[in-house]
């Protein structure tokens, strides 16, 4: 699992700091997750293939996650994109798109579907074959969901020798790789667990930003892999967490304990603080591994 | 006069070319003329005083011109501005504003003033006691405008020399000022030319991005001292203007030329161009002198 952080700060966008954005490569998916301004940019900056994106999760409508997608839609379309593009984000946003669309007369070429989220309990709003993506409906000032992308259980592993060993026809393999048990060419009854080995351990990664301290969104975060967890304010400026629904850092760090995850990454920073150093600290007295994110720099996970 | 070209570019921001904006400083006001994506983070970069812009003039609502004004509005209210921010744009950028406003529930603390362009014809838009500014309806593919900023006249300026010695009561001054004859301390008609000079010259800038070559404006910019006009395309791409309804460099010669203007900026180039020295020697077979914008250059104009 690679994650490429676009922008990991908030509010707005200056030069050495971008608004959020990232990209998430699992499962052999590519998931654009927001898209402040200068989104754009920033792809082509950390050389993203913008072919690539077929799906975009919007977490809010406030303009640090979102600003920068009528540009990169508009993009796709000078670039002659033909490829469909899936938007899941807040209702409301098809129509301001659209509207903008509507008055530069600059209609796409390619479909462009909105996926508009309304619920307050988390859904599945996205699968394939190899991975689902739920929401995590987060506590801030407008509605605004996280998103936990988390690789499907694959098919049980093949011991080739054992299975030879056992006599037992290929036509067999595809229900053995399902769990089940199967008769061998003697027909005598294979147990499955004796011929095959687990399915690969599957990942997953949890985005929460923007939000308050919620204890709510902790069943959904249980042992997750990755939590991606903003942190705009360092505890010295609680009060001003508490005011605009954010989280401090060690607020990050209890919900990463309490969900039992196995790495927590900080983000969106307020560009008021010269030493990012001090979230990691305050993290780390509650929690550990904390990582800090940065913009243009990538994360590989492994499990 | 001060121009700051903060993006010369057409179409989609990349790393290392901004779409439109640009300020212009000019009888002691401040504009900032389109506002493609990214333009708050070069106005930083240019310095600029993001409380010194009052007013914002959009030429059209395609994305490379208008896509940076809504985080621009939003971090104007991040920052606590107060004073009252007025924007001139084509009818339908309100209502996107405004929707995007209410969809983050993010209103603005200052006033934001909304002057929609919907003529066809040149109207003067904004004027203060030192400077007008009028519209250039373009040929675009949809509904665009330039805009020509120019210095009104001074008043004459008094020869004190020649003043005293007529014998003129200092409550003249002022009428002399106007350019009307006055009575002296001795009752004699003083005519107002042999006591004062013409008032100091004014200088014009005229803004036209993004428009098909078009001899309609010509009379509009006639002897205009700076000319900015877009030149999208080199002559072997004639067909993509005449298509896409934008300028060759030839084509923006051709204007300065007709209009008589002093100098001809260059810019809105296309990013398929290694050699912008190209879109030079184009139009100096047809005029001359001839700038090229580019991001981050600030031009000087003196009369």
């Amino acid at each position: 699992m690679k994650l490429t952080i676009l922008g990991c700060y908030s509010a707005t966008p200056k030069v050495d700091t971008n608004p959020t954005s990232q990209v998430l490569e699992i499962g052999g998916s590519m998931f654009l997750v927001d898209c402040g301004e200068g989104t754009q940019v920033e792809l082509r900056r950390n050389k993203v293939k913008f072919s690539s994106i077929k799906h975009i999760f919007i977490s809010h409508l406030h303009g640090d996650h979102v600003f920068g997608l009528p540009g990169l839609i508009s993009t796709f379309r000078l670039m002659g994109r033909e490829t469909d593009l899936h938007i899941y984000a807040p209702k409301g946003l098809k129509e301001i798109i659209t509207m903008q669309m509507k008055l530069a007369d600059s209609w796409t070429n390619y479909k462009l579907v909105f996926h508009e989220l309304t619920s307050k309990i988390s859904e599945l709003v996205y699968e394939n074959d190899k991975v689902e993506v739920h929401t995590i409906p987060l506590d801030h000032r407008v509605y605004t969901n996280g998103f936990l992308f988390k690789e499907k259980p694959g098919e049980r592993l093949l011991d080739m020798q054992l299975v030879q060993k056992a006599d037992i026809d290929v036509a067999y393999f595809k229900k053995l790789k399902q769990g089940f048990d199967v008769m061998n060419n003697n027909g005598a009854t294979i147990e499955n667990k004796t011929v095959t080995k687990p399915p690969k351990p599957t990942i997953s990664y949890a985005f929460c930003s923007d939000t308050a301290y919620s204890e709510k969104i902790i069943p959904l975060l249980q042992d997750v892999d990755v939590l991606y967890h903003e942190s705009t304010f360092l505890d010295k400026h609680i009060d001003l967490a508490v005011k605009t629904r954010h989280a401090t850092a060690t607020q990050a760090a209890m919900i990463a304990k309490q969900a039992n995850v196995k790495t927590l990454v900080l983000g969106h920073f307020s560009t008021r603080y010269d030493n990012l150093l001090d979230f990691k600290l305050e993290a780390e007295a509650v929690f550990s591994p904390v990582e800090l994110a940065a913009d243009g720099k990538i994360f590989h996970f492994v499990k």
